[in-house]
């Protein structure tokens, strides 16, 4: 009952977002802007950061929480590098801005490199990585987000699931397109498995006490998740170390609230005592190709190195070896054509959203 | 047997490792810098990337494998960005010089980043990003090297242990040093199982085949570690799609030999069946921080960081939450006073070079 979706074309969705951001007071241009980060995730297959979040967003917009005409204001810089206030807009509509900045930067001075504060939930951060493919630029975008993983052997929340996206263009392949959350696993994939009355892996999470657990019930009854690597003996510190990196280039380097300081996007979640800066912190770099390399030789490499790497031999029991991308890649290729899956819970919230908003649904 | 330590304070490592580069031909400057990047791996307690090289730094100028007066040349930039060819010359060499280039660029034009081909193993990733800390900057620095490591779902080595360090200054706390590699763990710790007979812990490798492996004989039989994440299940992905960032950056963009086609450091490595580039590769970053934010305020902001992190509520059974850099710091405290340990395996090494160079150790 509960896995029994229904689905809807990614234009049909992506239109009504932008009816219900202008509907909340955001400026057209804009409204279609964050329509389009929500809706590519959508149609990327990264379901819990498309609509299931719009809900969310229009609560936060409720109780003023978003700005929804910011003046987003680069506040420091010096030529390659800049610190950006996004003045509590959607993180959906100044993600866009501060990565522009960081692809002028780059198109200036070879590569841009611009922390943000003063901001909130940003969609999936492949977006931005996929945004600098199109300027013949390598594309870095990374954002911290509310507390929810431990750092290795902590038994308390401490950092985001902070994920960090990099983009390599392609010449007649497929760009390599990374987009990964530090911890162990996004924090959808336990929500997944409480729905489903199923166990996870041990290695995902820990209870309230800080010892490991494989109820998902746990997740929501102040544990937490695990970084990458898990345990020691697994390289957990690596994980904690590479989620530390997000939270510093996005909110200490920014003015943002870092690791457990990060208010909470959701109006369930508990807010944090106290706030150590403004909003949430992103992180954005483009790189570009020619100040290194010809933009072609560069990509007639980058076709090498993945066809080299596809037909690596699998391990046994395995079809093939992946290429970062594919999985959203071909998710995108199906539901361009057959449209988004959502599951009834969602199109009940954005049911509710019609009658509030009166845009039809 | 195995285990009896022998100590020489550091500075003895490193004068002896000085004169023995000199003896081959290195100019003095280089051969002192190069001996203190060897150093800094010893006294910083990362026993695998110090003296214990030494052996396999020598044979590789026997054999005319690296240039001991290398023309380092910057072969393309644009303002922030450049990429260096280091004419085989030894990477403990070319690695101070690329990365003062990232530097100066940082200086300049508010970040550099330099990829640099030509080259080969740099030593410890962090004694880079160490050297940016000095100057007020934040340091970045990644390598790749031979071939080791599976993507996840292959049954063939395709990456090296391919290593990130960043680290962030502290006011009156310690830098965070974040120094990875992003395999499960790095390969010393393989033949440190094997030395001691015993097996490896389940996720950290496979055999030949391509089945996973608890015993480290299989290592040096084309057996491969598994990359960061080891499993699907535990994001295995993630740890392949880091170290594919790394090879990319560090080698593609460069020119350097990617994935499989990184040459060996040593005599007894089986060199890959082609070239597709120069030597291996390396990626250097530099951030002035006042670019972001004011210099004092981004380091007090650093040590409010650390005093909450290490605050945590440590799990059942732990101590404490550790801060990256920790360990390294730590060992150096000890090692600066009490010397470096060397295994008798090492110490008969130097000794043999000792007799080949006629410098006395």
């Amino acid at each position: 009952m509960d896995n029994e979706y229904v689905t809807f074309p990614g234009s049909y969705l992506k239109d009504f977002t932008a009816s219900v951001f202008k509907h909340l007071g955001v400026p057209e241009e804009d409204a279609l802007q964050a329509a389009d980060v929500l809706s590519k995730a959508d149609v990327r297959g990264i379901d819990s950061h498309g609509v299931a979040r719009l809900r969310s967003y229009v609560d936060m917009f409720k109780i003023g929480r978003i700005n929804p005409k910011p003046k987003i204001t680069v506040v420091r810089e010096r030529k390659s590098v800049a610190t950006v206030d996004g003045d509590s807009g959607l993180g959906l509509v100044i993600g866009p801005k501060a990565n522009a900045i960081a692809m002028d930067k780059a198109a200036e001075f070879g590569s841009g490199w611009v922390s943000v504060r003063n901001t909130n939930h940003y969609g999936i951060a492949s977006y931005y990585s996929l945004q600098a493919l199109e300027r013949d630029m390598i594309g870095w975008s990374m954002t911290n987000s509310s507390s929810i993983v431990v750092p290795l052997w902590g038994a308390e929340r401490r950092l985001g699931t902070n994920p960090i996206s990099i983009a390599f263009p392609g010449y007649t392949q497929p760009p390599i397109v990374i987009d990964m959350s530090t911890s162990v696993v996004a924090f959808g994939k336990i929500e997944q498995a409480r729905r489903q009355g199923k166990v996870v892996p041990v290695g995902w999470m820990i209870d309230k006490s800080g010892n490991p657990s494989i109820n998902p019930d746990d997740a929501f009854e102040q544990g937490a998740l695990l970084p990458l690597g898990s345990t020691r003996e697994l390289g957990g510190h690596k994980g904690y170390a590479l989620s530390a990196m997000v939270d510093i280039l996005s909110c200490v380097l920014s003015g943002a609230n870092w690791g457990p300081f990060a208010p909470p996007f959701a109006l369930f979640e508990t807010p944090p005592e106290k706030s150590v800066g403004k909003g949430i912190g992103h992180f954005f770099g483009a790189m570009e190709i020619a100040g290194f390399e010809d933009v072609d030789v560069f990509k007639k490499r980058i076709d090498h190195w993945i066809e080299v790497f596809r037909a690596t031999k699998p391990a046994p029991g395995q079809d093939a070896v992946l290429i970062p991308g594919d999985p959203e890649r071909e998710a995108e290729e199906v539901r361009l054509k057959e449209g988004v899956p959502l599951l009834p819970a969602v199109v009940k919230d954005l049911q509710s959203i019609s009658k509030e908003t009166g845009i039809p649904f």
